[in-house]
């Protein structure tokens, strides 16, 4: 458990480590693959946690009893509640997804910053949106600061690994949306279809302009002060607010 | 100066500390108020820097040549470029400002991630929002994940210290929005004036229902996923982008 605060430990086990009640009971509630649990009766304050370890325990999970001291020592917070468990990583292949009624899906490429991949995630479940598709060397969803941002969503958003190379070939018949601050083109004047794919740049360098190429459409973000760029997950969160805006609207017409 | 990463040394001494030979430049450019230069030539590799630093003397600003053992011994980073300053920090009281031609301000009520609060103020920074309000025990701007967050927005907004009590005072005459996801009324329904304040809760709880009723309109950010909230640095995005749209069409819709 503890080696899975490192990335190439959770790579080769394909597993990861989530910590706290509420976690613990989102991944059982949204089915994911708990391995493990681990639990210290002497932490436990909720009776809510002691019906999740039996009921996990009638369904064959593992459940491990610690003492206090053991958990505290496989735990990473202050004031730890008692609970954790280990999931097993649920990743899909580029090939296999096809965009149905979905709103969209976001393309990230080499994101550095592992808490902007969960709170993208949080937003894109927010959305609608059907999950990641992480290009090139991105920082890991199961990152302990991804889990702590993504609230949850990384257990109902669907996350995919791929190469630009492997995107350029998938995308063919879908309508990919890029951002760049050299577009001339506003965000909010442009009728995205639905589904779509938002192709986000890194933190640092945004799109590449091999990477705007495979862009069916690429837009701006209008800014009027000093910087020239805003934080990667401001700007998914504000696109993505956009195109669920114009479905929502496009739903709505055809309601009436 | 390593006194300077604890918030309480902070406060007293009423100043901070930024590293990095871009952001004391923008430190410079803003016209903040740099107290002293601490630079390690054996370190610097630009020769904007050291114009930076013989500028900065001309003018009298202490610049304290150090080696680069020293300097490594002062900087967080893991590869420093030499580069820091001691920045004086900028505090306005409420009854000062006045609301005129800004698009808006930004007052947050007991925000807890200083990573938030530099994000926030790099999205103010975008849309031409004046600056953040910081109502009650709010995290601290100057500290440096902040400031990192921030990416030099720090030196360009202004900054507002008060109680929700001097809030309420304050804001008559003013339009205050504010969001809930308890609200009927979609953020995308509402016309905003300009300027407006608008007015955020805390990343665990949201506006309070005594903060609700200060405001002149409450909407809600839609979200039809798992999740009950949105990250607040992109939730507070999502609406400036929102109130920037609506100026910038209202302000379009004059020029014709």
């Amino acid at each position: 458990m503890r080696s899975l605060e490192h990335r190439q430990e959770r790579e080769q086990a394909g597993q990861f480590f989530v910590e706290g009640i509420r976690i613990v009971g989102e991944a059982v509630q949204m089915e994911a693959e708990v391995e493990t649990i681990v639990y210290a009766p002497g932490l436990l304050r909720s009776q809510f946690a002691f019906d999740l370890v039996q009921a996990q325990q009638e369904q064959g999970v593992p459940c491990l009893e610690v003492t206090p001291e053991v958990f505290k020592s496989l735990s990473a917070k202050d004031g730890p509640q008692g609970m954790a468990a280990v999931v097993k990583q649920r990743w899909e292949t580029l090939e296999r997804v096809r965009l149905a009624d979905e709103l969209c899906w976001v393309a990230l490429d080499e994101v550095q910053d592992p808490g902007n991949i969960g709170t993208i995630l949080r937003t894109s479940d927010a959305v609608g949106s059907a999950g990641l598709i992480l290009l090139g060397n991105s920082a890991d969803p199961y990152d302990p600061a991804a889990l702590r941002a993504s609230m949850g969503a990384v257990f109902s958003q669907r996350l995919v690994k791929a190469s630009f190379a492997e995107f350029v070939y998938w995308k063919q018949g879908y309508t990919v949306i890029g951002t760049s601050g050299a577009s001339p083109t506003s965000y909010r004047s442009v009728t995205y279809p639905r589904p779509a794919v938002l192709l986000m740049g890194s933190e640092r360098q945004g799109l590449s302009q091999e990477q705007r190429a495979v862009c069916d459409v690429v837009v701006s973000i209008p800014m009027v002060g000093r910087s020239d760029s805003l934080n990667l997950a401001v700007a998914t969160g504000v696109m993505l607010y956009e195109l669920f805006h114009q479905s929502a609207a496009s739903t709505h017409t055809k309601l009436v």
